[in-house]
């Protein structure tokens, strides 16, 4: 099978280098294009980029001469790491293009127009897409994932609601440096301190929630769960951990939550995508798991771990969870995407 | 005045070496005897202790000879910094001895006959100690003052309580590797990462909480407050970092609770108390405060403060709450119940 | 006695903020302007300044309104936190306006006509002023303080210097964060890592070292000492620690060095400064001291302290010594010279 | 082919399980059996472990039940993470009955004669085995490599040594937490801060240096190089970073090194055993370069980096250099050595 032809805008980024480093050597797609700011266009990616990845730059993509974030640009499916400033212009200009935009950036995330997608949970959101281009005029289109902390809760979520009726929650969230990109968190602002202030990361965990476990009519309905966000940055490098404590439909004991869990296999439509994973949520016994240095490489980056998991005071259940920011909670969640256009045909081999 | 004679049990750990710090110079105390295990006792203060203090030890502290935690040892007032394995045996033996026990260790806290006191909140709970006297047959005394984390929480919700009426809260906390002692969290475990887990820690918070918001009948009745608590360790030198969301017997505004918090003296007993502080519970509005590193040391780290303080889209408010673990959660609580029992007359000069 | 006005030159930044600590109650200054760029001049202090100090802004400070960094502006003495490219004519616009520029920045610090100066080992240099002022016919004039880096060493060495004669050594630096500024280094660069290099660090650690040991005739002879400087940055907050191979004149032990440190008492005209310490270098003899976190307030942050005092098998002598990179290093350092031009009646009361 | 049957002991330390981990896989070597203290033997090695890699146990070994550290033991070669107060004595044990001894502890790395061998520099002085088992009357053998410190810096020398000559040096560590092992190094002495001293580490770099380095006669005849390190601890979790100052027997320039160092392959007897890197030596040339959190894993952990290589105003050239403290470090440079044995025949397949 020959591969599909991707670009990667906004390529010399934290979140860019991650897609770069996600992509080398995947089964269906192979980059062809880096784009970047007007700054480093024609420039060579290798003198560029400030790598930040604990592995080398794949050699052909070091040697690539970065393009500005415009088209024409070669490559079927484009994805977005790009700053939010201009993310709304130049994907909408990639979309009506005929490229089909995959992107990790927030602009388009609450568009009602625009699907905010983790296959697992609501791949089926694509229905949108139809109406998006007609709309739109687009030949292309620009489906969402969301933000990195969401996709962590949302899969932690998806199956409780699913079983018993998520109604409302409570999380308090302890997230990583690199959710912040290059050069992000000063030292001196986050060494041996916690940060309890993220700037708009409440308000996109609770809307980002209720539309990624709403329901696909002619727009998304957002499910009527009341979410409470607390969010805080911690001297981690990599993985946000989150505590949860929710209100169900129906009391339900924690052996009865971690079945539920350990069974889930999502949504029909993800399960053979490359980068789904095998478990989806995995449920950590030990009494002071998941931790970000120790469980975050679950998976490849793309299982949530769920722990602690224990009766609720105030509401039903309570439990910790963990995802990797940067590979679930965004390149990773973006490829996944991209996969699952390919699997459905909207985008053809 | 002279100043009244007291001892340290458990002298050279981390809580007991504040102690240490926090009595030199006080102007009511003076620290005349040093206790510590068999295995330190007999020997220099200076020469046994690690100590860990940014400041030298006190000359005339450096130079005493550890006394074993038995009686009889000098001093009216004995301050316990007891692990919780020996805590409960000695207090007891010093109680019938006639010394006023004022603990930091937790084994007696959850004890009908013992207050639990935050001299601002309930200094009348001390009306207990004439029923645990007369029950123990004891001439002293135990008082015993909560966990670190939670005498933050109940001093940013007394207001509230007194004010509204707290009804049910969800607290998480990123807690600092001070509050496990020395040598506590190895740091293959806590740097770059976080602990979702501390023993026993969720427990005391949800317990004390209750009991020291409570009502003096003829023992103290728990306040009917709902609290989930997940507690956590964060790669934090010093300073207990608390999200809370809180259900309240009316709906109320951030700007009428932070009128509430600013207003806020305490009780009267408490108010001429040396570690009192001026400001008892600060509110910060900036918006990404309070962080341990920078604000702990407010009140000379006997003021918490709230910050973010916000409506609950779960509950009536939220909030980000901050409290220096081993001076209010810790030897300085410790001492300002002891300051309460001389200005109390129960005690005498 | 009126205390003599001063102002600060890049106040906001992280040095300027400790200027403004350091000299808020200092005994002989008084701050009447603070400058910054253009972008935060004509705006109130408090509302522009990222203030970083754990302690509260001093209230009258927070409500001046930030002046530009040019002539004229209030203020005897002006405290240079400059950045370099700007310093260099900011500076000698000052000192042409006839204010005493008292300098951490480091652009004039290497010239042949600005004494740079640690007055407890050099104060004699001040005598290159007649000259500076004579030929660049300022009515002020530009006195520097050495790097972080140097500060500390040079003031180890001194005193060995002086009884021994230093010819040789090698100098391995672990560099705190603070040292780059806010925002400075990247925390996703540095936390649970090491840079080895901090840019043109090592240059100026053997050229000022040079300098300040040297010898004043027409101009500075530079003491002939060959330095070998490796420069990292580890994540830290406050502090460097340097570790020192040096080669002496003569064969010492390490029982004799510890002997000429304890007894250096530096040169009589830093004798009564305010910012002198009583201890200029402290030997502290426990075995894995000193340490950033629990050492560097020795002396108000103006105390050097080394540790490890050992024969080195390659030259004569190693150990290991720690000083405050922002207090001796930088603001205090500054102070110190100021007050030295005072003592020395080269700024009059 | 059949794999050589290997035992651990130690098993559940640090360096136990990196042996655990290092082995699963391995193309000649099955791990047959887990031995650790009395404490633990006879449970299943996946209930007692603290389990610390970030990848699961291998399921095999998960259920192995722990065996003491005492023969007879299944397994012709043992590798040995034992504490040094127990290592001679069971080391000794497992020689004389008749097993090969691979071992990470110090206990008989300075005995004269036992071979301390990094296989790429001194394969040959496996030649004192003869010696050895004549001596003692052992069937079997032991074998030591170095410590985790002092392998990375004889890795760097010795391609110099054998171009050029080293005559002397100064080195100065900044080393990873790890090497102190679990729990090791206390949370509260480590967060934001250094330790200037790490017990009898500078002793063991600076003797096993120039035995490493020494030429085998009837015994080892170190080396004539003097060696001053210093050695001292950061708040890094893996990978030992040292600043090096070399004395060459000419003058050398930073080029002449690089290409000395990327040509090198070490001894012919290392070059196809699978734990060599292709790459013994790596050369970064980015100014700030090595750095422990991006450049540890080069050749699966055995690569040791060089970088700033640059002249030396006191010595002849000065450079950093990194290397992986508990792979190159540790069980990886043990398992190196078995393989040694293997290929050269002393170990049978």
């Amino acid at each position: 099978m020959t591969r599909i032809p991707v670009s990667i805008l906004g390529a010399t980024g934290t979140v860019g280098q991650k897609f770069v480093r996600l992509l080398d050597g995947h089964p269906w797609f192979e980059v062809v294009a880096l784009a970047a700011s007007e700054h480093s266009a024609g420039k060579r990616y290798g003198d560029v980029v400030r790598w930040r990845e604990p592995v080398p730059i794949p050699a052909h993509l070091a040697d690539l001469v970065i393009r500005p974030c415009a088209v024409p640009l070669e490559g079927t499916i484009a994805f977005s790491a790009l700053d939010n400033s201009v993310a709304g212009t130049v994907e909408r200009a990639f979309a009506a293009a005929g490229k089909f935009v995959v992107t990790n950036a927030s602009h388009h995330r609450m568009h009602p127009l625009v699907p905010l997608v983790v296959p697992e949970i609501n791949a089926d959101h694509l229905g949108l897409l139809a109406k998006q281009r007609a709309t739109e005029r687009w030949t292309g289109a620009v489906v969402a994932n969301p933000n990195c902390t969401t996709i962590g809760l949302v899969l932690a979520l998806a199956p409780l609601h699913q079983a018993f009726g998520v109604t409302k929650l409570v999380v308090s969230t302890m997230q990583a440096i690199s959710g912040s990109g290059y050069p992000g968190v000063p030292s001196l602002d986050i060494l041996g301190n916690v940060i309890p202030f993220i700037s708009h990361e409440e308000e996109k965990v609770e809307a980002e929630t209720r539309k990624i476990l709403g329901t696909l009519g002619d727009f998304v309905a957002d499910a009527p769960i009341a979410v409470s966000a607390h969010t805080n940055r911690v001297p981690v490098i990599d993985g946000h951990t989150e505590t949860v404590s929710v209100a169900l439909g129906e009391r339900v004991t924690p052996e009865q939550a971690a079945a539920v869990w350990r069974a889930w296999t999502g949504r029909a439509e993800a399960r053979e995508l490359p980068s789904t994973p095998k478990e989806i949520v995995a449920v950590d016994e030990r009494p002071d798991r998941p931790q970000p240095r120790l469980d975050i490489e679950r998976g490849r980056g793309m299982t949530v771990t769920v722990g602690r998991v224990r009766p609720c005071p105030v509401f039903d259940l309570r439990f910790v969870l963990l995802s990797h920011n940067t590979v679930r909670g965004a390149a990773g969640a973006a490829i996944q995407n991209a996969e699952l256009l390919v699997a459905q045909g909207i985008v053809s081999r």
